[in-house]
């Protein structure tokens, strides 16, 4: 049975990843990071009890202490969220240098120590505007140098590299994936602020498929 | 002025490479990890040492939680340490799952944060049979991911790649490296044991280039 380590996030994209993984019959172990963003917390307690859900075994590492300097508004010392459309400009403020190479880097380490054949994650083209570490292209080189790196034995999959997140939605709505046990906000607060650009993605993507969210917005 | 992020174990190949950069005309700084390996804490403290003598910034950067569960013999969880050539088969166990792809990928990060064009990192020959990651065609890729990753903004520099221990010893003495602040062995003592793979080719080096090594090793 192929082994497969998710990077599970608690957003609906890396949700959708698991069950697609599940889906496609492999053995599947969630890996979160903890890295001093605002809604690390939020988002982390929903990738906990989606792994609990999927009854899949869930590892939460810590790059507190690492990423403390990175520039960033996502970060707790950074600026503030800007609000507006996921493609926007000003979403750049939002950009955490280097994230996605170190956390498929790690993911990378952890497949290898624990004799997993490949690292799934959950980037689509809705990232590619804002986060060059998310571009086909990149995926594309990073991929090639995990190969090489571990001497063939790690794989990377990309499965919704091209997808919007609407079309990743109409296929986890197939795969019956609980969204309600998923988190979006990039806000520092319990409910979903319904304004930052990860939001308005989300809600995007539910009213395009013609379903209502499962989660609870600010009024 | 170009600024550089220097990969600084503490070894002799990083810290001829911050020699080299700085001789190159580079603004350094030393960034090294602690990541639970037997050697960890006394490489660092060696680190620490070469940074002051060059006057350079140096952080520690603790990976000891995230690369916990890695499996190898360098671990301070691991088996023994084996004894022989560096290069034998033997030395296969001292192998660090995807260590330097992570270390790559947050050097990158940290450049990026603080606004350095460059990645220097001292891998060599040597490494080249039994680490995957310290590969010529992984050199390739890896820095081509950094730079898609990174919109194009970090740079690896490997100075060293085609090199052995002693050639590089050759240039750092004439760059007047003191290889008295270096620390080599991969034994869990304050000691080099002079007969793990590490030594061994250390003091090869030395002894090519006709000159006695300035640490001291167990008689």
């Amino acid at each position: 049975m192929t082994k497969a380590i998710i990077s599970l996030s608690g957003g609906m994209d890396s949700a959708t990843v698991l069950a697609e993984a599940i889906n496609q019959g492999r053995a599947c172990m969630g890996v979160g990071f903890c890295y001093g963003s605002k809604h690390n917390q939020y988002e982390n307690a929903m990738a906990q009890k989606l792994a609990d859900y999927y009854n899949t075994p869930y590892q939460l590492l810590n790059l507190e202490g690492v990423m403390k300097g990175f520039k960033s508004n996502l970060m707790l010392e950074g600026g503030d969220i800007p609000e507006g459309h996921y493609e926007d400009e000003s979403m750049s403020k939002t950009v955490v240098p280097a994230r996605n190479i170190i956390f498929i880097s790690i993911l990378a380490g952890v497949a290898w120590s624990n004799n997993a054949d490949e690292v799934w994650l959950g980037i689509h083209s809705g990232d590619h505007a804002i986060y060059p570490d998310c571009r086909p292209k990149f995926a594309e080189v990073m991929g090639n140098a995990i190969l090489e790196g571990t001497d063939r034995m790690v794989d990377l999959q990309y499965p919704f590299l091209y997808w919007d997140k609407a079309r990743i939605l109409t296929r986890g709505i197939e795969l019956r994936v609980p969204y309600k046990l998923t988190r979006t906000c990039y806000q520092n607060q319990e409910k979903a602020c319904g304004k930052c650009g990860s939001c308005c993605e989300r809600l995007e993507a539910f009213s395009m498929n013609g379903i209502e969210d499962p989660i609870k917005y600010e009024e």
